[in-house]
């Protein structure tokens, strides 16, 4: 099978002009079919404040009311994609910005009220494998942002590292699939203050324990299960590292057992 | 050869919720091959004053400064963009938001800063109507936002008229084309208070005489001018009408000689 390689990048990435290009340059040299998946809260949460809307946030996920909806919708899939979009076109990569509204690409259900009310955010039902494949096939290289739609004419708020994992999971039947999240930090740090302590490797057992000791906390997470996920559904190989290690060398490795 | 509607939809139609629902609606009736470009401007203007960004405009034509073109990104391209994806993937219409940077779709030039600097506005240089023929034998539905690239990777604001002009024109060769411009009166008009004054037919030497008269005016003297761009270039038909004249049997049809 050909390879596929599917990199997230977080927000703070993004949002940064610099930090961007020179992480677009390296998403450039990634050899065969790759996906980009990006995030943007950070640029959201600006764009609310100067337009006076309050960005209410519970563990790290964002409260997604109308107002906010808009405001992620112009700043994920307008702002952020299109950027990238021009800056990969310059680098000679011929990319294609997608919601997953597009071609109806991601299919998702309005998450339930309770317990907590997250207003406009999707859980995944389904991805379109086969048109991604499609895409890829024809050397064209998708760059998704964090929206999703309910196929009732509504777009929803989709957490990214989700798109990255559930996108990889479905891409697993046509291609050898590699997970990249890459975001500010070293990798999994069994110290959040000292960047040297990366965890190299994490498995079910060794999370759980670190889960306990509180080691991994907060919107790591998530990540790290989202993770797990792409590996039990036949992801090859799945790493958490800094943007400028796009080809996932150093950083933590997610594996099923040691 | 197969037949394609180009239908290019005014702000004011999409800036009203119930007004759009209803133009989509009715676009998602038309057979055959179709791509939808869309304007925003009026909602660009309401962004950009509640983020204290003052809207200049100089005949009709935005000046797009540096936070400009950030707004109407935003706009253009997320918010107006992908609700209308969302809503036509709701009615059973395989959409797939674009802009000119998308699949380097259209490549523009930065407009020279005399005799007047409108800033990052791109005046179009090359569509690729290859890939654009590509998408829609696959049975997808482009709908085109007012951006484009210039493969420097800048996004330039294009205005949305031309865009249709140019696509359309571009296509004259793979598909028998019509381009109908939908906006919020009848058509052009004898009289602009009167929506019973439409003009059933203009032709060169007709248009050139409204113009000296001053029945035609402002900004439908560069719609008008577009019209005569693509029907010398080879499109088919091309009416200026109301939103809910879709199929442009009512409005104003420009055509080169009575």
């Amino acid at each position: 099978m050909d390879k596929l390689s599917v990199i997230k990048v977080g927000g703070k990435i993004v949002e940064d002009e610099e930090t961007l290009q020179q992480f677009l340059v390296d998403f450039s040299t990634i050899e065969g079919s790759k996906i980009l998946v990006h995030g943007g809260g950070s640029l959201a949460t600006k764009v609310a404040t100067q337009l006076g809307i309050e960005s209410r946030m519970i563990d790290g996920r964002r409260i997604t009311d109308e107002e906010t909806l808009k405001v992620v919708t112009m700043v994920y899939a307008g702002w952020v994609n299109k950027r990238i979009i021009a800056r990969l076109q310059a680098l000679g990569i011929n990319a294609l910005g997608l919601t997953g509204a597009d071609l109806n690409l991601i299919r998702s259900v309005k998450r339930p009220v309770q317990p907590i009310d997250y207003g406009f955010v999707g859980d995944i039902e389904d991805v379109d494998a086969s048109m991604l494949a499609k895409l890829l096939l024809q050397h064209l290289v998708p760059v998704m942002s964090p929206l999703t739609h309910d196929m009732k004419g509504n777009l929803l708020n989709t957490n990214a590292d989700t798109i990255a994992a559930e996108v990889a999971v479905a891409l697993t039947g046509f291609f050898e699939v590699t997970l990249i999240y890459c975001f500010e930090k070293n990798g999994v740090l069994r110290n959040e203050k000292d960047e040297e302590s990366v965890i190299p490797l994490i498995d079910r057992k060794m999370f759980m324990q670190y889960k306990e000791q509180g080691v991994i906390q907060g919107g790591m997470i998530p990540k790290v299960e989202n993770a797990f996920r792409a590996i039990d559904a036949g992801a090859n190989k799945i790493v958490i590292t800094k943007a400028s290690d796009i080809h996932g060398n150093k950083g933590t490795v997610i594996q099923n057992c040691l």
